[in-house]
């Protein structure tokens, strides 16, 4: 840490009163945020971050994909910037957290620069990307995968949601197609702070959460398919529930996630029955699968034994089973000497902390692949999120914000680098 | 079977033209039936059959549940009247034959004695029971429950439907509160046709099932409890996952059922996860179960079963699991007297015929409890009932109701019997 900065902490209070007043646009009645993607409330809320991020002295441009960057000048400008930030879209029935706290501590980061008068060497920016949530418009984390090259604009721009609007009409609708080029920015590293959305931190009463990667996600459908018929006159032996088939299906997948440790998670989440009556046997059930590994070989082998279970149940149930792969998302290891400076700077700050595996897709799997990234996990109550619910502490989100950075600020005083980092465009 | 019935067999045609003009009373779009308890349709319904059943020389009384009786005289009209029927109410999308084809099969045996001017000795009832279904009035049964003594009159005039509208309110709506009692009636016998509901018969080729008795049903409402929480974040080992709580409970169920053969039934027929969101743990789930068996006492072995799976996954899997009995209905093992009979009466028509347990709950099974009772099954088509689809062959449904016939004449000319049979009054 250069001399200037050791002993400056964010301004824990302004923190909190910029998430609560983001938190106001598109707030519930039970304390959350519904704010979807491309929404007027969206364009509300970007608006807003925009304001304060010029007010605070940034030069923001936007990309075709409706990504935004709010770049703070480096004594270098020439420099790759070290970026941060996180998104303004929300889940349906969302928290006040879940992205808005990453890109106000960015902001915050800024501001505190901005306070002591410090230029780092190189440029420091706050990115937003657009449909993190993939509620609205799936997948979700389409303007990180754009900005990354692993989608391509026209596909990100033709996602559509419910109504059959694109992603593409949306931005133009809200003003926020912007002109620059959505891939091909070099990036010098990505550090982004977020919530946990998981137990794990505040169980053990730790503060800060040393993300060393994402899991990678799998989601399925499977369609199982029997014959529905009276409970009372259809005697056992001739039976073919879906249900019961269904029953397996869910504690295989279970088994699965069990047979991984300690990096995997299975989960089946959404089950429906059809006729769904008392009386009457399950003709079909349709039931969606979610398979999570920190590692892509061993996710490939917990599909390979998902795949092994459909058909042995098929086969012995005489049932017929569908199953699709509705999405992947790839795992992410982030760079060590990213995560080393977020273990090193919590330290230096006295706070408890530990190495995390993120089990939520996160941006920064796809930043992962374009910079050296990683990330930094404070506490969220219970471990709720996507709930309106949701909840940090001020100390915890101060402190979070404090390791950002002081991170951000050691990485963009390196020295330039002339190292060459695997581009994949 | 007396002299000048020999021979005589019932008009096919009328009675089904009959059915089908019975069916036109909340005909569907899919050729189906939606006439639920006690509407203005059941009102038609009923109004339509005494029309019939008056013209065909019956008296006909209700009672103070709604039930109606149709008297043909016998030739000693002192003697407890030998009675068959069924009832008129539908499912919400039911068929044209649950119900009404043992209506109108007792309409056509009044009419064919009628053409052929023959008299019984003791006199010949068709009755008509109110709610059987329990579609719109929850329990079912409930008119042959009142009249069984097993339902009191005023709990069952309680019954509310969804809008708070109780039984005793509709009765007095559509005009069908009648003044006769509906308990002490003696009954000499009671022979009920009916559609199988299921696919026995079908699948053997069988003309007539002479059914020996009635599976006791008892239903379930489970509510399982443990921890919604994002499905990335949260560690395997930390979950309390109330889908796979209800998975291994809806094998368990199954395997009861497997337990219990050859007349045992289980099935977990409905189920309601929550949040039910692909990427959530599920927090909540809502299933229901229906133990079916035809011995009392192992009926209840399968809710002992059920409880102490109950009770071993909820410790196992650290969950919350509610189990609560909904509805009881007594199984029913028919007389000798009548079954033989039956049989013999299929026999003598040249009839296939094999005996059988009906699994769906039957208006019989009370009246078991204060006659000697049988059914008669005939096929139906694919075995799916409570169903718009559900159908029978005409040819099926006219050898029943000749075995009723048959089998009514028989138990009509029977020399006056002195034996006290046990009464519940």
């Amino acid at each position: 840490m250069s001399e200037p900065m050791r002993g400056v902490r964010i301004n824990s209070d302004r923190l909190w009163q910029s998430i609560m007043e983001m938190a106001r646009i598109g707030a519930t009645a039970f304390g959350g945020v519904e704010r979807l993607a491309l929404t007027d409330l969206d364009k509300e809320a970007r608006d807003l971050f925009i304001r304060w991020a010029s007010e605070a002295g940034c030069t923001v441009t936007v990309d075709a994909m409706g990504n935004i960057f709010a770049h703070r000048a480096g004594l270098d400008d020439r420099r790759p910037p070290v970026m941060t930030g996180s998104h303004l879209d929300t889940q349906p029935k969302g928290g006040k957290f879940d992205g808005a706290y990453g890109v106000m501590a960015g902001l915050e980061v800024v501001r505190t620069l901005n306070d002591v008068g410090y230029q780092t060497a190189a440029p420091i920016e706050i990115a937003v990307w657009t449909n993190e949530e993939g509620s609205r418009f799936a997948p979700c984390l389409i303007g990180s995968g754009v900005f990354a090259g692993v989608v391509a604009l026209d596909e990100g721009l033709a996602c559509s949601d419910g109504d059959g609007k694109t992603i593409g009409e949306e931005l133009e609708r809200i003003g926020y197609t912007g002109s620059r080029e959505p891939s091909g920015h070099p990036v010098a590293a990505y550090i982004a702070a977020h919530i946990e959305q998981g137990p794990m931190l505040e169980a053990e009463a730790i503060t800060i959460g040393v993300v060393s990667g994402v899991l990678g996600i799998r989601w399925y459908e499977v369609v199982i398919t029997g014959q529905a018929s009276h409970a009372g006159p259809t005697p056992m032996l001739l039976r073919r529930d879906a249900l019961v088939g269904a029953a397996r299906l869910v504690q295989e997948v279970h088994s699965i996630g069990l047979a991984y440790l300690p990096d995997a998670c299975a989960t089946a989440g959404e089950i429906h029955a059809s006729p769904n009556s008392r009386n009457v046997i399950p003709g079909q059930v349709a039931l969606t699968v979610d398979l999570r590994h920190s590692d892509a070989r061993q996710l490939g082998r917990m599909e390979g034994d998902l795949r092994h279970a459909v058909t042995s149940i098929a086969r012995d149930m005489k049932l017929h089973i569908a199953l699709s792969n509705v999405m992947s998302l790839p795992s992410a290891s982030f760079a060590r000497e990213c995560i080393d400076v977020i273990r090193e700077e919590a330290d230096g700050l006295g706070l408890t902390h530990r190495d995390i595996i993120s089990g939520a897709g996160q941006d920064a799997a796809h930043l992962a692949l374009v910079a050296p990234a990683a990330m930094i996990f404070i506490p969220c109550e219970g471990g709720i999120s996507h709930n309106e619910m949701e909840n940090a502490s001020p100390f915890d989100a101060a402190a979070g914000c404090d390791v950002l950075l002081r991170t951000l600020v050691r990485l963009a005083d390196r020295k330039a680098s002339r190292r060459k980092r695997p581009h994949p465009f």
